[in-house]
């Protein structure tokens, strides 16, 4: 089975990026893991149901989450919500209408901040949101506070309630993308 | 005194760039209008705090915030959320931290949809948003449902009620904005 790591931030050095790598670190090996890192490419999303003629970077972010067997996004959260640039993916992703590519899609929001609260707005928004697209939001949630010191050298999550946390959410996602994979 | 007038949609027959315009009509004569209508120009938000050498077309959005003494904005909802371009925008001007130019700065939100809801969700989502930049959100609402009915020939409303809303709320915005003119 295929699962699709997403990260919400363009930033090189990004948290919500490590957290990803952390996460492929500890995912069951029966997951074969992708990694879509062309956030910046998609341009801004017109706001129409249908779009026969997409352009190339929008068909291709479609094209990597209809591969997936499951979606793990990492969000930062900026302003108290989610990223512009990872909320206007989503608007593609969601049509055309009704048959967009997240209908139905197994997908879990986890988030990382250098603040007290580990993205947790900008989760539960981004919960939210998929759920309106008609992704299938699977519960669980990981919020990493303090985020430019919950990694070691390694790039692992120092934490090990955190790591087991995500060891367990990484078990669900793959649980449940077992039957689209079937 | 100056309102920027903001429309949250890149579609080319916006419904909300049309509500826009019937505010302008309404807007009493004290109101000096500006429209900012280059929200597909402003590249994707990189998360840093601080950004010396910002892009042409954010310090372009920037400038127009500045020399703003109130800002209405009027959005469509995607998802049940603010657009993630509208969101981009919003995540430049919320930077430099902390003196961006959001600081203070009366700032209210109307929106309209194809829906039964007129963009309710996006418009909420939306204040929460503006207020955590720092911006002053001035209290009112205005949602215009199945707005490809909502509008004559003439580009007005034609509901009665909601023309006499939408004229307080402007009328609200231009007292608001007064002690930032003088």
């Amino acid at each position: 089975m295929r699962v699709l790591a997403v990260s919400g931030s363009l930033r090189p050095e990004s948290h919500n990026s490590q957290l990803l790598r952390a996460a492929r670190e500890l995912a069951p090996e029966a997951i074969e893991w992708d990694t879509y890192d062309a956030l910046i490419t998609i341009p801004p999303f017109h706001g129409e149901r249908d779009d026969p003629d997409a352009p190339e970077a929008v068909q291709h972010w479609r094209d990597r989450l209809a591969a997936a067997d499951a979606v793990l996004f990492a969000t930062p959260e900026y302003n108290g919500s989610v990223p512009g640039v990872l909320k206007n993916a989503v608007d593609w992703a969601s049509t055309p209408f009704p048959d967009n590519v997240l209908r139905g899609k197994p997908v879990m929001v986890v988030g990382a901040s250098t603040g007290a609260y580990g993205a947790m707005w900008a989760q539960a928004d981004l919960r939210r949101i998929l759920g309106i697209t008609g992704a299938r939001v699977l519960d669980g949630d990981l919020a990493v506070a303090r985020a430019h010191e919950a990694f070691d050298e390694d790039g692992r999550l120092r934490s090990a309630s955190q790591t087991e946390r995500l060891s367990e959410l990484l078990g669900a996602l793959a649980a449940e993308s077992l039957p689209a994979a079937a």
